[in-house]
């Protein structure tokens, strides 16, 4: 038996955009930068499927650029934006629980003279929104605040956040992670006043190793790879036809179940939660940092045992086939507490016996049971102060 | 009929890459940052990999670094490197025939300070080594070569220029871009005193979007990327495990076959030549900017016909169904003269006027014939000065 936990780490190819993957590969082999017409059908494949992200986010098939992924897409809008805009602001915001491609190029633009500030959450993981509206001012170029959360599965108000942000200051950026919220929730990046958003493919069954950036028109973005002239002079290097396609087709696949993918994935996390309510109840060591409520994400369950070090519960439920993560993947290997984490006010002791679930489209119910019945035989077994 | 000599551009994958990548998506599919057992899977997968790759370049698994391809490479270790050295010297060298993504990061440089010098080549695009000789001094913090030029395909003794540059100043970094000559040439680092390589997968019939940048242990990088601690926090983001192990499978079989495969491109090289100046007997326009020696590499051959734009030679060839390239595919959608054939010292009017033909390890000497005989065919109607 195996059971995948851990789709918010990364989830598994769809079988359909594999078989995609295949036919281009096989048949629209060559470089879309070449003048022939093997090149030009190539470059047809990639506008094709940039219309099909403008059309779910609401934008212009210009706007989407193309990248490695997730984190490159968060690097890129937030480096390149900052170092164009220097001149107008030196004051750039976010929050305390981004992920870590945004965080630390957010610290290293402290060494680049700008005044950094880290936005407060809540208990749960919900940033204060009149705070937000206190900080940013005429001076404030940039703001970056993630969708969905990726450790506990908070959900900022994105639209309400972004209409403050242009009611303070019309110049000011709006960059937003939706690494998390990609597939799950719908969006207009328009109507959110939104000039940046990542996105990673891995994260929707889509292929490993791309990204895409949407970049509003009315702003300017200093390349992070310079060289052929490929998608605008933004960013070089050959096209990755068949992971863009890749890509496009596992994103209309989830655009046109989303509703059915969230609501099945959101009674999976109600009967977690339900469940390990019922669990605590006869062993009292469990706390549940996610809600069942729409102001948490569907597929992200963040859960704590205390006296049982996370590592400890990952090992004990790899060893009967669950895989979850502790923390983010991410940042699994840094022996750094997590940031998120802390940030919700979790004791350290806490943060260290924190593990997270994640569901996919290919996780069902009965699973959810197993992982159930493992945890009602582990804990007895493995916490340390019975 | 289909004949494409445009793999210099790009190849088409290997089935057997193919496979292993179907593969590595059903079993493999978890996040090599995971802490579980189907994490430890993935890594592995990747350490695997990087020691394929390290065995090739005769260095150490821990100096290669998996990129999104040959462009992330080059202006990783170039900007990289510089930022982190500009204490040592503000002087960089590199030649005038380098890719875009050498050039526009070196041009970059100059906003921030460094010297920039670029070195001249001979008729042939050979670099003058005396002069580089002259050139590197205590004030010189890194050199950037290419091996294969990727328009005119010819080669730099770079053994001997690391040793000239290290001789001159043993703190000057070495980078190569070897983009066009992996599979194609035996390459050892250390003997060649590189620092930084460059590697592209798909260039040898690997996936798109997988590049490597070989790094010296002994030097140190600025990371492009921030974020995830991946690959010992130098390059962040969710590692593409199922095309970094393509890209090692496709490196694998390349170097299985390496000499078979350089002669089988060698043969079909001088083939072509000798056929295009029986050819030029007759017309008189046809000039040839590659060689048959060992001075230029066996894939990549540039012909100029004197009186024929490339474009209107390229689309004609292609209504024929061969598919060559006008420059390198990379700057084709630009309207400037080619650097490469510019610093050769070919006039504008017959850099217009030069294709490239590039073969790749699916072509066939009878591809050849057909190719001649449909350019016997269209010179006479296309020449406009008969």
């Amino acid at each position: 038996m195996e059971i995948y936990f851990d789709n918010a780490a990364t989830t598994r190819i769809d079988a359909e955009v594999e078989k995609k993957i295949e036919e281009i590969n096989r048949l629209v082999y060559a470089n879309p930068s070449a003048m022939h017409r093997l090149g030009y059908f190539a470059e047809e494949q990639v506008k094709k499927s940039s219309e099909t992200i403008a059309n779910i986010l609401h934008c212009d098939s210009s706007e989407i650029i193309w990248t490695s992924g997730g984190s490159e897409s968060n690097n890129m809008a937030i480096r390149g934006y900052t170092s164009l805009y220097k001149k107008s602001g030196n004051k750039i915001v976010t929050t305390k629980m981004e992920h870590a491609s945004v965080y630390k190029v957010f610290e290293s633009l402290k060494e680049d003279g700008f005044e950094v500030i880290y936005i407060d959450v809540d208990s749960e993981g919900h940033i204060n929104i009149d705070e937000l509206k206190q900080i940013v001012d005429s001076n404030t170029i940039l703001v970056s605040i993630m969708y969905v959360n990726n450790e506990i599965g908070s959900v900022q108000k994105i639209e309400e956040i972004g209409k403050l942000i242009k009611e303070n200051n019309m110049n000011c950026a709006f960059h937003v992670d939706f690494v998390q919220g990609f597939a799950k929730y719908r969006i207009n990046v328009k109507k959110s006043c939104i000039d940046f958003l990542s996105i990673s493919s891995h994260k929707f069954n889509g292929p490993k190793g791309v990204g895409i950036l949407y970049k509003n028109k009315d702003v300017r973005v200093k390349p992070l790879i310079l060289g052929g002239s490929q998608q605008n002079d933004l960013r070089a290097g050959t096209l990755n036809v068949p992971g863009i396609v890749g890509t496009a087709t596992a994103a209309k696949i989830a655009y046109e179940i989303i509703d059915e993918e969230y609501n099945k994935l959101k009674n999976l996390k109600e009967y977690l939660i339900d469940k390990l309510e019922q669990l605590n109840d006869i062993y009292g060591i469990i706390s549940i940092n996610s809600k069942k409520d729409e102001s948490f994400a569907p597929h992200i369950v963040s859960v704590t045992f205390k006296n049982i070090r996370a590592e400890v519960m990952l090992h004990a439920l790899e060893d009967k086939g669950v895989y979850v993560s502790a923390g983010s993947a991410c940042s699994s290997h840094q022996k750094k507490l997590s940031r998120t984490l802390t940030s919700i006010g979790l004791k350290s002791e806490l943060v260290e016996s924190t593990i997270r679930i994640s569901f996919g489209k290919y996780n069902k119910k009965e699973e959810i049971d197993n992982f159930i019945e493992i945890l009602n035989e582990l804990i007895p077994k493995l916490n340390i102060r019975k």
